[in-house]
């Protein structure tokens, strides 16, 4: 199991859709930032004011992105977000994310 | 908001209770181990190998500790579970907590 070295993690987790997303938040000693997340089944539109990379570690989704057609994401796949754009999924089975913001 | 620096986290979200419970391990340079999770309103039993003190960040909780009574607790408060125990709760508000395994 993949692991993430010398971070600083806030105490307090950040929580959206009344719980059916939550995650925390990383910063590592470069000052690059990541968020660890978890998605329940249900519809959700995200926005993204930097550009991310959305790591899949575990689960199933469909994602919409910008001027795109949904397509279904599986764990062990990834998608990039563009910079201030937002996107949409539908997840189907719960999903464990890793959010790799772009500096 | 307070932060846990200098820390490795695994990747993988812990999910129990199909995804109504989620956490994250934290292992620290002195090797002491932490999980910040997050539980959402519903019943839950969990054991505890190992002596733990349940920090609760926020939210509130009905708990019953072994040979005691069911008791409110909110975020600000904790309470210790001996080791080799478990104990329940009733979640009431999302409840975001941080988990310290005392070695």
């Amino acid at each position: 199991m993949s692991q993430f070295d010398n971070v600083s993690i806030k105490q307090s987790a950040n929580i959206y859709f009344d719980g059916k997303v939550t995650s925390r938040s990383l910063t590592f000693s470069d000052g690059t930032t990541k968020s660890l997340g978890v998605m329940l089944p249900g519809a959700y539109e995200f926005g993204a004011n930097e550009e991310e990379l959305m790591e899949i570690v575990s689960g199933k989704l469909e994602l919409l992105l910008p001027g795109s057609e949904w397509q279904t994401i599986i764990g062990g796949e990834s998608f990039g977000v563009p910079a201030n754009s937002s996107f949409k999924v539908k997840v189907i089975e719960i999903t464990d994310y890793t959010c790799h913001y772009i500096k």
